[in-house]
C-alpha cells in the first residue's frame, strides 16, 4: 500500500517527481554553498555580498520546501538527506576556506547559471506531464534568473 | 597572510574551532534530516509532528549560522559544504521514503540525544579554551535538550 | 447593454467563465463543509484536525473570491447564492452531526481528490480559451493538492 | 453515548441550540449573499458598496463561527452544510446576475432588517434558557443593527 | 477610612465581591493546574494538548486579572495569595508527576465542568446585585465552556 | 420621511436614545475635561497622571463613537455639537489654569463617580426598552468603574 | 509663583499663546463637528464622506494636543473645557439632526476655509514672536488646506 | 563585452525583451496618468476614485519594476527614461487640468482595455521564446483585467 | 519505566532538578504575590508601582515556564500545584487587604532580595552538576537583581 | 467656474503653483531616472548603489505626491503627464543602456545638485507668496541635500 | 580637494555648520547626562522619571544624528568625539553618584532651559544663512521645549 | 546610608563594579566614535560601512545600558558623564574630519580588538566575584568579536 496516493497517472508522476527531486537537490545544495560563501567571504565588498548571499539562501530554502512538498503531494517521497545532496549535487561551489569577494560573486554566477539551465530543461520535460509542477519550476527560474543577474551585474567588468 | 586574525591564542583557537566545526556539522545535518522527516512523515500524528519538526529545523539553522560565524570570528573558516556534512555527519537519521510518525519521533529522540552527548563533551573541552564559545554551546544544548524532551514525551509509552 | 464588457471573444469567454463558475461552486462548497467538519469533529485528534480544516476553509474562501472576481472581470456575473451551491455542489461531504476525526480526514481526502480531478479537466479546457484563467486554476490546484496530501498523510495507514 | 456533554439542562439546551442553529443559517446565508452582491454590483457607487459589503461578510463569518462553536459547546452539533442553508435561509437576497448599486443597498437593508427582527425574538427566547447564549445574540444584534444603519443612511432618500 | 470607595450599596457589594473572590480563586487555580499539566504531560498527543493547555492558562490569567481588578473597583481587596488559593481551590486537578495525555484531557474536562457549574450559580447570584459583575461572569463562562467543549471533543470516545 | 428607520418600537426607541444621548454628552465632556487636566496638570506626579488621563480620554472617545452610532442605528440622530455639550454636561471638572496633581486626581474620581451613578440609572431604564443598548451601557460602566478605582487608589490617603 | 516658566519674553509669549489658544478652540470645535457630521450624514455618498470626516477628526485631535502642549510649554495653561469651546468656537457647523451628504461636504468646505483664514493671520502674527509656534501653525494649515481641497473637489460641480 | 549575459538564445531574448520593454512603457505610463487623474479628479465620487486610482498606480509601479528587472536578467537593459515614455506611450490618458470623476473612470477603462489588448498579444508572442516571461505577462494581465472590471462596473450605466 | 529519560547522570540530575524545583516555587510565588500587590496597592504612587509590579509578574511567569520545562527536559516532573506553592513558598509577601504603595515597594525589595540569595546558592550548587542549568539560574538572577534595584531605588530614602 | 477654489490671493497662488509645478516635474523626473539607474547599473558596487537609488526614488515619489496635492489644494491643477515631464525635465540623467556604478553615482550627484539649486531659488520666490508652500520646499531640499551628500561621499575620491 | 562639496556659499556654510556643530555637542551631551541620570536616580519617583529621561535621550540621539548628517551634507565634517564633547559641553549636568529624583528633575529643567536659549540664538543666526538648517533647529527647539515643560511641571511646587 | 544596597559581599562588588565601569566607558566611547565614523566616512564603500557602523553603535548603546544598570543593581552608581568618558576612553579612534572608508574599517578593527582584549581580562577577573556579571561580559565579547570579524573580513587584503 502506498502511503500517499497520487493525483497524476503513473508516467506523469514519474516525470514530474524526477524533475522535482533533481530541483530539490540543486536548491538544497545552493542553500548550503550560499551559506558557505556567506560565512567565508573576505574582501572590500564583504558586507554587501554577505547580505546578498543570504537572500539566495532564503529563496533556495523556501523553494526547496515547496518543491519537496509538491513531490510528496504527487505521491513520491522527496529525498533531501545529507548523503543524497552530497552525491547528486553537481553545481559549481566555493572551495574550502576563506573566499575572496570577487570569487564568491563569480562562483554564484556560475552556479546559478547552471541551475537555471537545468531548470529550463525540466520546464520542457514537465509541460506534458503536469502543468502545476511546470508552473512551480517557472517561478523558481524567474527568481534564480533575477539573483543571477544581480551577481553578474556585480561582477562587471568580468575578469575574463 | 591570514584573512581574518584571531582574538585567541593558537591552542585555544584550535580547540574552540574544532568544537565549533563539529557542532556546525551536527546542526546542519539536523536541519536536513529534520526537513526530510517533515516532508516524508505519515500517520495520524502527521500535522502535529510535521510542525514540531520545523521548529527543530529553524533552531538548528539559526544556531548553525551563529556557530559558523563564531568560528570565522575566531579566525578559522567554517566548513558547511554538502560533501563535508555527508562525510562528517553521524547522528541517527530517517531512512529514505515515507516515515511513520512514531518512527520520526523515535529517530528525533535518538538523534537529539546523541547531539546533546557530543555537545556536553565540547562544553567541557572549551572551558579552558574560550568561555565565549562555551557559553554558545551551553545555549545550544539548552535548546536541543528542550526539543529532545518534547519528542521523548510524545514518544510515551515507548515501544521498547 | 451588458454591465461589464469582456476582454475576451465570446467563445473564449463562455468556456472560461463556465470553468470559473464550476470552480466557484466547488470552492464555496469546500469552505462550508470544511467549517462543518471544523465544528463537529470529535476524537483524539480533535485539535490538530480542527486547526487544519480552518486552513482549507481559508484557502477556499480566498480562491473563491479571486475566481468570482475573475468571472466578473471577463464580463460574466458569478453565482454564489445558497441555492446555487446547494444544487451544484457534488463533492463528498460530512454527514449531519458529530464527525469522528478519522472520518473527517477521510472525507476531506475524497472531497479534495474529486475537486482536483475536476480542476485538472478545467485546466485543459481553458488552455485555448484564456491562459490567464488557466493560470489561476493551476494555482488553485497546487494548493488543493498540497492540502489533500496533508490529509492523506494524516490518514495513514488507511482503513480500507 | 453523546460525543460532547452539555453544561445545560435538556430544555435549556434545546431552546438555546435551536436559537443558535437558526442564527447560524442566517449568518452563513448573509455571508454568501453579501459576497454575491460584492461580486456583482455595478453603478457609480461600486467601490464604496463593494468594500462595505465585505465588512458585512467578515462580520457574518466571524459570528457564524462563534455561534456554531457555542452550539457544539452546549452539546448540540451545528449544521452549516450547503443544503441546510439553501433550505432554511429565508432572508431577502440579490437576484442572479449584475446588481445595480442602489438595489444592492436596498436588499442589504431589508435582509439585515429581517435578520435583526429574528435575532430579537431569539434574545427573548433564550433569556430563561441561557444568559451566555443570550449575550452572544445581543452582540450579533448590535453589529447587524450598525451595519443596517449604514446601508439605510446610504439609501437616503429612499425611492419609495 | 476605606482605601477605595464603592459605587455599589453595601449588600450588593458584598454579594458581588464574594462571587468575584470565589471566581478569582478558581481562575488562579486553573492557571496553575493548567501549567502543571502543560509541563508534565506525556503520550502521543503531547504537543497538541501541551499547546491547548497554554490557551486555558492564558485565558484564566487574563480573566483573573479582570476579576481581581473589578473587586478592587467595587471597594473590596481581592485575595490571590498562594495560601488562599491552596486553601480555597477545590476543582479537580492533575496528580504530582508525569500525566498521560488522556488523563490530562479528562481532568481538564472535569475541572472546567465544575468551574462552569460554580460560575452559573454566581451569574444567578449577582443578577440583582450588579449587572456589570454578572456580565463579566457571563463572558468567563462563555470562554470556559468553549475550552471545556474542545477538551471533551478531544476526549471522544470517553473511556467510561 | 425619516432618514434612518428604527428597529425598535417608538417608546423603546425614545427611552434608549435618551439614555444614549445623555451618555454621549457625559463621554464627550469627560474626553474634553480629561484632556484639559492632561495638559494643565503640575506637581510631582505629573507624568504618571498625565499618562493615565490620556487613557480616560481614549476610552471616552471610543465609547462616545459607539454610543452615537448606536443612537443613529436606532433611528435618532445623536447630538455632540459644542453648544450641546456645554449646556448638558454637568459632571465635576477642573477649573481654568494649572491643576495640581492631587486636585486632578480628586476631580477625576468625582467626575467618574457621578458619571457611573448616572450610567447605572440608565442601565435600569433601558432593561425593558432594549437589551442591546443596556449591554453597551454595562460595558461603559465596567470601564469607567475601573478608571475610577485607579484614580481613587492613587488618591489614598484622601485629604478629607 | 508660576507653575511652568516660559522660555519666551512676556510679549512674545502673550502673542504666541493667544494664537495657540484660538487655534486650540478651532481644532477642538472641528473635531466635534466633524464627528457630528460623521454620525448624522445620510445620502448615497454616506460611506465615502463618513470615512473622510474621521480623517479630519483625527487630524484635528492630534493637532489640538500638540497646540495645547505647546502653550503649556510656553508657560500659559491652555483652555479646552466644554464651555470655552462653546463660547469661542465660531466656524460654520452642521445643524442638529440628520445631514444630507452634500450639505456635510459643503459645511466642511466652509468651516475649513474659515479655519484656514484665521490660521494664516496667526502665522503672520507669530512670525516675530516665536518661529517655533509659527512653524506649528504652518503645518496645521498645510493639513487643513489639503482636507479642504478634498471636500471642495468632492463638492464639484458646486450648487451655487 | 556585454555587461550582463543572457540565459536565453539570441532570438528568444530579442522577442522576450521587446515584449518586456513595450510593457515597461505601458506600465510607467499608466502609473503617471493614474497619478495625474488621482490629483486632478473632481466630482461627487472624488474620494472613492481618488483612492482606487492609487491602487492602479501602485500595481503599475510594482509590475514595472519586475518587468524592467526581468529584462536586465535576460541581458537587455530596460529603458524607462522620461523621453522614452513620452515617445512610446500611446494609451488613452486624461487631458491637462481638472478631470470630472466620470471622465476619469471612462479614461481608465479605455486605457486599461488597450493595455490588456497589447499584453495579450505579447503573451502569444513570448510563448515560444520564454515561458518565464510569458508567466509574468499573464500575472500583469490578470491584475489589469481586475482593475479594468472595477472601473467598468463603476462606469455603469455607460453614457454611450 | 520513566516517562522522559535524562541526559544527565543520576546525581547531577538530582542536584539540578532540586535547584530547579525550588526556583520554580519561588518564581510562581513571586508571580502570585506580585499580582496580589498589583491589585491591592493604594497611595500616590499607585500607577507607577502598579505597572512595575506587572513587569515582575511577567518575568517571573516566563522564567517559571523555562525552569519547569528544563526540569522536565532533565527527566524530573516539576511541581507547581497550588498546595505545593503554598507549602514551599517562604519569601516575604504582602498581607491580605489594601497595601500602601511604600509597603508594596518595601515587601518587593525584601522578597526579591531573599529570592536572589537563594538563587546564588543554587548557582554554586549546580556548577558541578549541570552548566546548562547553572546558566539558566544566572539569567534569572540577573533579571531579579535588576528588578530588586529598581524597587530599592524607588524606596529611597528608606524609612529605617 | 473653477473646480477647486484657492485659499490664496491670485498672485500668491500663481507664484506658489509655478514653483510647485516645476518641483513636480523635477521630482517625477528624478523618480524615473533613479529607477533607470537602479535597473541598469553594473559594477562592483552594484548592490549598494542599486539599493541607495531606490531610496531616492521612494523619496521623490512621496514628495511628488505631496507637491501635486498642494498645488491642487491651492486651486491649480498639477501636470505630471509623460509628455509634460519629457518636455520640462532638464536635470542630468543616465544615458540609455548599462550604467557603470561610478557613472551612476556621478550622475546622481549632478542631478541632485541641480535640483537643489532650483529648489533654493523657489524657496526664495515663495517666501512672500506662501509660507506653507515654502515650508514644503524646505523639507524637500533637506532630504535631497542628504541624498546628494551620500552619493558625493560615495564618489570620493572624485575622478576629476 | 574637499571630500564633500557644499550646496551653500562659503559664508552661509560657515555660519550654518558652526550652529550645527554647537548643537551637536549640546545634543550628544544631553544624551549622555540623560542616561547618567536615568541610571543613578533614586527616590519615590524613580520609575516615572527613569522612563521620562529615556525619552529625552532618545530624542537627543535622533536629533544629533540628523544634525551631524546635515553638517556633512553642507560639506563640513561634524565632530562628536568624546574629547570634543567633554571640552565643549557646558550645560548643567548631574553630579557623580546617586541622584535624588527631585534633583534629577531640577537639573534637567536647567539643562534643557540653557540648551533652548542657545538654540534660539542659532535660529536667529541661521535665518540668513540657510533656511533648511534653521528649520531643523526650530524642530529641535519645539521638542526640547516640550521636554522642558514636562520636567518643569513635574517640578511643581519648586523648592526655591 | 547607601541609596541602593548590594546583593554581593564588599570585595566581590568592588571587583565586579570596577569591571563594569571600565566596560561602560569602552562601550560609550565606541558608540561615540562609531557615530563619528558613520558621519564622516567617504569613499566607494561609503554606504556599506556607513550602515555597518550603525550596527556597532546600536550594540554598544544597548550593552552600555545593561552594563550601567547592572552596576546600579550591585549598589555602585555607574559614571557615564562626558568628562569621564573623555578621560578614561583609550581605544583607537578616528581623527577629526573626513575619514576614508578603508581607514574607518581599519580603525574599527583596532578599536574592537583592544576592547575585546580588555573584556577578556575582565571575564577572568569577575569569575570569582560574580558569575552574573561575568556572563554579561561574555555576551558583550561575543557580539564585539562578531563585529570585529566583519570589519576584518572587509579589510582584506590588509594594507600592511
Amino acid at each position: 500500500m502506498t502511503a500517499v496516493r497520487s493525483t497524476l497517472p503513473d508516467e506523469a508522476r514519474r516525470v514530474s517527481c524526477e524533475a522535482l527531486q533533481d530541483t530539490l537537490v540543486d536548491l538544497l545544495g545552493l542553500s548550503l554553498i550560499g551559506k558557505q560563501a556567506h560565512w567565508n567571504i573576505v574582501g572590500p565588498r564583504f558586507r554587501s555580498i554577505h547580505l546578498q548571499l543570504d537572500e539566495v539562501v532564503s529563496a533556495a530554502r523556501n523553494f526547496a520546501d515547496t518543491v519537496a512538498e509538491r513531490s510528496a503531494a504527487l505521491g513520491v517521497p522527496p529525498d533531501g538527506r545529507p548523503e543524497t545532496i552530497a552525491k547528486a549535487f553537481t553545481l559549481p561551489a566555493p572551495k574550502e576556506g576563506w573566499v575572496r569577494d570577487s570569487d564568491a560573486v563569480q562562483v554564484m554566477v556560475e552556479s546559478l547559471q547552471d541551475a537555471i539551465g537545468r531548470l529550463r530543461e525540466r520546464i520542457d520535460a514537465t509541460e506534458k506531464a503536469d502543468l502545476v509542477t511546470q508552473d512551480l519550476l517557472i517561478s523558481i527560474t524567474a527568481e534564480l534568473e533575477k539573483q543571477r543577474w544581480m551577481f553578474d551585474a556585480e561582477n562587471f567588468p568580468r575578469e575574463s
